[in-house]
């Protein structure tokens, strides 16, 4: 129970905090369940305990409500920006390994990715999620640049990608464990090849 | 119509191949229609217009079939071996990527993908594949850690993973195109970590 249902009242804040917890939740639960294609703005508002009206004027529409899923579950990965790029990549590295050791978040990736092959709207929301992510991300790539640290001219969103990719191959493709090296070795990859003028 | 219709006499080895052929194209069908857990001996055979029998006796199950599939629509990506890794490392890459370049294929590695994340049986026949092709593939890097063009000690899966893993990413995560210079950046990406000792 929070602070404002004890008091009988209720913040905005609050109310507005509740109402994304619910409604990212009830996506999370219909994408769980393997029914991207199902989604609607009423089906969500009805699993969540909404008007409809409140989840287009926040979210515009499904596409806007899973988006927002994504960015709340990668906001539990920190972007770092120590002064070291291979520092900062190991720690991106070990925070997205980090976040797949939940299985609902994996589960949420999974479904997420299945949609994604299946409908072009889940492509969509996919790649929007990707491309905003790694641009938010390559902060720390721009930082080690204009540093000095790796070439001028380094494809910033490259090395995102490079650090990142090897992870979600594990997850999705060769299907293997995350094991505790992956990070390590994926960021030292990564940092080496940035270094050598590969994503030049 | 081949040579052995023509003479209305059958090798077994026509036969055998013709066999194949029908199999494989079932299973991709039904892979392409999304039914990976709908999949099963008779129905292959049914589709296929062979016994079911015949396919108990070559591939054992649906997941011997699919996982000969795999290996069917692999064989068109060469295996280089040019005393060169970052140049084995290029034509690997290239040859993965034009390998997607096919709608076909891709719509195979995308059902078969999502088959994966949602049953553990089509989860497992994309591991062993990967895990095998891993395997085959991983002689050029061998190769060059016994020419001393990378450290003693590399881990010559992680070098395989290093280079494919951006080129799957791109097409199941961040959905970006698989524009020309991706072969040549994750090659050179993949070779310039393994020289600097990323992977030992």
């Amino acid at each position: 129970m929070t602070q404002q249902q004890a008091h009988g009242s209720v913040r905005p804040g609050g109310r507005t905090a509740r109402t994304r917890a619910a409604v990212l939740e009830a996506a999370r639960e219909r994408l769980g369940a393997g029914q991207y294609a199902e989604l609607t703005v009423e089906g969500l508002a009805a699993r969540a305990g909404v008007h409809p009206s409140t989840i287009r004027r926040r979210w515009g529409s499904v596409h806007g409500v899973v988006l927002d899923l994504f960015d709340h579950v990668a906001g539990e990965v920190r972007i770092p920006d120590t002064g070291s790029l291979h520092e900062d990549l190991r720690l991106l590295a070990e925070g997205i390994v980090t976040l797949y050791t939940s299985a609902q978040h994996r589960n949420t990736l999974f479904r997420m990715v299945a949609a994604a092959t299946a409908h072009p709207e889940g492509a969509r929301t996919v790649r929007d999620f990707f491309a905003a992510r790694t641009r938010q991300v390559s902060g720390m790539v721009r930082h080690a640049a204009a540093r000095g640290e790796i070439p001028a001219g380094t494809d910033v969103l490259a090395v995102v990608e490079a650090v990142s990719a090897p992870i979600y191959y594990r997850l999705l493709v060769s299907r293997q464990p995350l094991e505790p090296g992956v990070a390590r070795r994926t960021a030292a990859a990564a940092y080496h090849a940035a270094r050598a003028g590969a994503f030049t």
